[in-house]
C-alpha cells in the first residue's frame, strides 16, 4: 500500500489517496485520535471512484466525525481500471433491457453482478489487510452501502467485518439471495419504497432471507437517490452501536 | 382537568396523575424548563393504565429527557372505566378465535377496534385541549404507539398532531386501511418482522397505504414484545426532528 496524496479537510479529517498494487483507493482518518479507530469500508456502485467522490467524501466526513476511519477502493472494471469483455457485454445488455422498459432477465443480472462480486471481494479483503496494518486503524470493521451482493459475499467470507449497512437498491442474482441466508452479522438494510430500478417485493424477500438474528429494515419514501438525511443518522447510530466501544456503565 | 397526585422522579421528571372528568391520566413534564415544551401523547394497548404504567413511565422518562412532555389517558373500557357489552363480547370472540388458532375474522376485528377508535379519539382530543392549556406545554404534539387504528384516526382528524410514531402490531380493520390513505403527517412506523399476532403482509400493505409523503418503516427481528432498544432511539430522533425547534443555523 502506497500513499500518493495527503490533504487536510475541514473538520479534522485527513484524506489520503493510495494505491494497492494497481488498485486506487482513498482513506479518510481523523487528524488526531488518542487510539486506533474502527474502520468503515465504503461501498459504492461501479461508476468510478472519481465520479463517486463527492458522495463518498460526504459519507466519510460523517464517519470520521463519529469516530471512525473510512476507506473506498476502485471496483474492478471501473474508473481507469481495465474493462473485461464479458462485463462490458453485460452492461450493454442491461442498458438495452432497461431502455426497452422490459424486465431484466436473470441471465443479465447474473452476468453483470456475479463476476464483479467474485473479483471485488478478494480485493476488498486485501485492502482490509493493508488498512488494518496501519497504526491509526484498529478495527473492528463495518461495510456500508454499494452493491448489496458485494456486501453479502463480504459478510459471509470476511470475519473482520462485524456489521454491515446495506442498500436494497440493486439487481440481486438469485444465488446471492441464497448466500444471504449464511449471513449472521448484524445488518442495517435501507430500502427506497418507490425505487424505480428495484423490485420492492424482491427487496423484502432478500431482507427476509438474511440469516442474521439482528437485522433491521429501514424503508423510506422516494426513488433510488431519494434517501433522506435522517436515514444516514440512523445508520450512523447502527455503526456506533456495533463498532465503537460501549460507553462505560457506572458500576 | 384536576391533578390528583404529584411525584418527583429521578432525572428531573415531574409525574402528575390527573382526572379529566371520569378519565384518569398521567402527565410527565420536566422539573425545570425555560420555555413551554412540545407534547408526546403516549398511546398504549387497552390493558389498563395501571398494568401499562412501567412501560409508559419508561417511555415518558426518555421523552422528558429529550425535551418533551408526555401524557397518557385511560382508554374507554380499560382499567376502572366502565365496560360496555359489545366490547366485552368482541374481546371474548377474539380470545376464542386465537385459542382455536384460527384466523380472526374481519367481523371480530371491526367489532373490537372500531368502537374503541370512535370513543377514544374524541377523548384524546379533549385531553389535548386541557394539556395544551397548561403553561408548561406549548405544542406541537406527537402521537406515539398504542393501537395503530387510534393513531390513524387521530392523524386524520386532529391538526395539532404533526407527527406520529406508530406500531404495526395490532389487528387493523379494513376501513382503517382506507382511512390511512388520508393521513398526510410524517410517520415513523415500527414493524416486528416475526410478530406472532400480526400478519406481515397486512402490515406492509398498511404502510404502503398511508398517504404521507414522508413515512419510514423500521422493521426489526423478533416477536410482538421484542422491539430492540435501538428502535426507541431511532423513534426519539424522529420526534426530535419533527417536534423540537431546529437548531439555529449559523448565518
Amino acid at each position: 500500500m502506497r500513499f500518493t496524496t495527503e490533504r487536510h479537510l475541514d473538520g479534522g479529517v485527513v484524506e489520503r489517496e493510495f494505491a494497492l498494487g494497481e488498485i486506487p483507493g482513498v482513506l479518510w482518518t481523523p487528524a488526531s485520535a488518542s487510539a486506533p479507530v474502527p474502520l468503515i469500508l465504503l461501498g459504492h456502485p461501479p461508476l468510478g471512484l472519481h465520479r463517486m467522490y463527492p458522495r463518498l467524501a460526504a459519507r466519510a466526513r460523517h464517519a470520521v466525525a463519529d469516530g471512525f476511519a473510512a476507506a473506498a477502493i476502485e471496483l474492478p472494471g471501473s474508473g481507469d481500471r481495465p474493462r473485461w469483455a464479458a462485463a462490458e457485454q453485460a452492461r450493454a445488455d442491461l442498458r438495452r433491457a432497461m431502455a426497452a422498459g422490459g424486465p431484466v432477465s436473470d441471465e443479465i443480472v447474473d452476468a453483470l453482478v456475479l463476476p464483479l462480486v467474485d473479483r471485488a471481494v478478494p480485493e476488498l479483503r486485501s485492502a482490509l489487510d493493508a488498512l488494518l496494518a496501519l497504526p491509526e486503524i484498529g478495527g473492528p470493521v463495518g461495510y456500508s452501502g454499494g452493491l448489496i451482493s458485494v456486501g453479502i459475499r463480504l459478510a459471509v467470507v470476511e470475519p473482520r467485518i462485524v456489521a454491515a449497512g446495506l442498500f436494497a437498491g440493486s439487481l440481486v442474482p438469485r444465488v446471492m439471495v441464497e448466500e444471504a441466508r449464511q449471513v449472521t452479522i448484524p445488518l442495517h438494510v435501507l430500502l427506497q419504497w418507490d425505487d424505480e430500478g428495484n423490485d420492492r417485493q424482491a427487496a423484502l424477500d432478500l431482507f427476509d432471507a438474511f440469516g442474521s438474528p439482528e437485522k433491521t429494515l429501514h424503508a423510506n419514501m422516494g426513488g433510488h437517490t431519494g434517501v433522506p438525511q435522517s436515514a444516514g443518522q440512523d445508520a450512523a447510530g447502527f455503526f456506533a452501536r456495533h463498532l465503537l466501544p460501549s460507553p462505560a456503565v457506572p458500576g
